[in-house]
């Protein structure tokens, strides 16, 4: 089974949850495994959509106890090693969906994207680099939208 | 659910792999979820056995990429942090079963004692410090008693 | 003694290098300890500035053997964890200097704003959010100013 | 230049601290640099040995701020990546010396062990595997005679 990674800030807005949310429920409903952080704000929004659904959902915690985990994980991973699970969260995902986000989003956008791993972005970072935009992160209008890209890339 | 650590070499005996594979089995059968290395030998055997049970899978992979899983892991998490994986095999368990194994072996189980994780044991390392013996291994006769006593600590 | 992290790509142009050589130039003169991630490039250039001067010069090597690091790395600090080091490279330092760049200082650059280290950039990266310019990142004409203003945000 | 470990509990008994301190000081009369998870206990007394003799001192500290070094360590290193940061304290050492040592030390000998890094033990744990004596750990007598049996092995 694909395992699609969503990104986002541990505090959102309420539409930004609204939108993890309904990427949650998407990705449950496509069959495919749901990846993140494990923790509350986009990460728990996206687990309560894809929980609704019956959808399988992974926190990868970065934190010593399984016990920080969102009420909507059902496999908690217990890291220990603080921001640099971020680099587990993208690297075990097919493809990444970003949903807003701040710094610790961006550093998950930047492993994906030197990794190699589609990164589909939903309001989120915008790049450049000396001057240059950079479009590696593929925009999408909606949730629907943003599961689909995720996996019409993961399968190619 | 609880989640049981099954941790030994990468490779191993016939001998070995019968008993992480029964483990594998009795975990499945009581309803836990198996987590382990994700490579080769007593983690494929133990795998192997989860499976055929009607188990779940997960295996914290060292490399790059979750083609290096054993065909008996159903969530493979990709960490490309090589042996520090090991803390995070342990951490993401309520309890270790230890089936012989190496130096890797010995460094969960430090790992696991460490943090004040149960590990049981199966023909694996015994340790002292000091020229005195240390017991906070606990011993198991065979694969249905390890498991047992690895849920009876964990639900303690 | 302070530690200033210069982060950049393992290849870059002849003139991304010469910055980068006199930002380690600079470093070493104004008696504060480099850090960077011990390959080649840019990474190679900072420490090839900082030697010539007589400072010392630490790399967080990726891989698993010392001898990956570039010539003028005094200190190898080997983590066998792959691009998770980049973290380190950044924690480990007072204030950030980046010098070009790919997905790679990117990460770093997102790990050292997300733990509060000032970034300065010479030629980098720039961020937008949902539209709005994010400055973080703060810009040095050359690389006398970025080593001025790396250490100015440090000792506040 | 030869970098050195010393590894053990970050709380000692006395006798403990002295043969650690005395380890310090022969790593810095012998010319090496050493490495250590840079917190208290033996930790901290070979730190002061070495520093009492001019030697350079590096920490691998565990937690988020370089604060937490104790006040021998000239060069922190900030992982905040927990025990995990044990694998590097070893694989950055071209040789270890144990002192004592809790389950974190045992971590550290087994993953130097498995990284095939060789582990001299004053007081340390012994192992032995099914029955089996492990003879992977070499005694020394005193802080003299395991400082030169680490320089002879790293020099082979």
């Amino acid at each position: 089974m694909l395992i699609i990674a969503v990104i986002g800030g541990g505090q959102c807005s309420k539409e930004e949850a609204q939108l993890a949310e309904e990427v949650g429920r998407e990705i449950a409903r496509q069959g495919a495994i749901l990846v993140c952080g494990g923790l509350g704000g986009i990460m728990e929004a996206a687990c309560r959509g894809a929980s609704s659904e019956g959808g399988v959902t992974i926190g990868i915690l970065p934190g010593d106890s399984y016990q920080a985990a969102n009420p909507h994980i059902q496999i908690p991973i217990v890291t220990g090693m603080g921001y640099a699970r971020n680099v587990i969260v993208v690297k075990s995902a097919r493809a990444v969906i970003a949903v807003g986000g701040n710094y610790g989003t961006l550093s998950e956008i930047s492993h994906a994207l030197q990794s190699g791993i589609p990164v589909i972005g939903l309001t989120t970072w915008s790049l450049s680099r000396n001057g240059q935009q950079d479009n590696s992160i593929i925009p999408a209008q909606n949730p629907v939208e943003a599961v689909n890209k995720a996996l019409d890339l993961t399968t190619k």
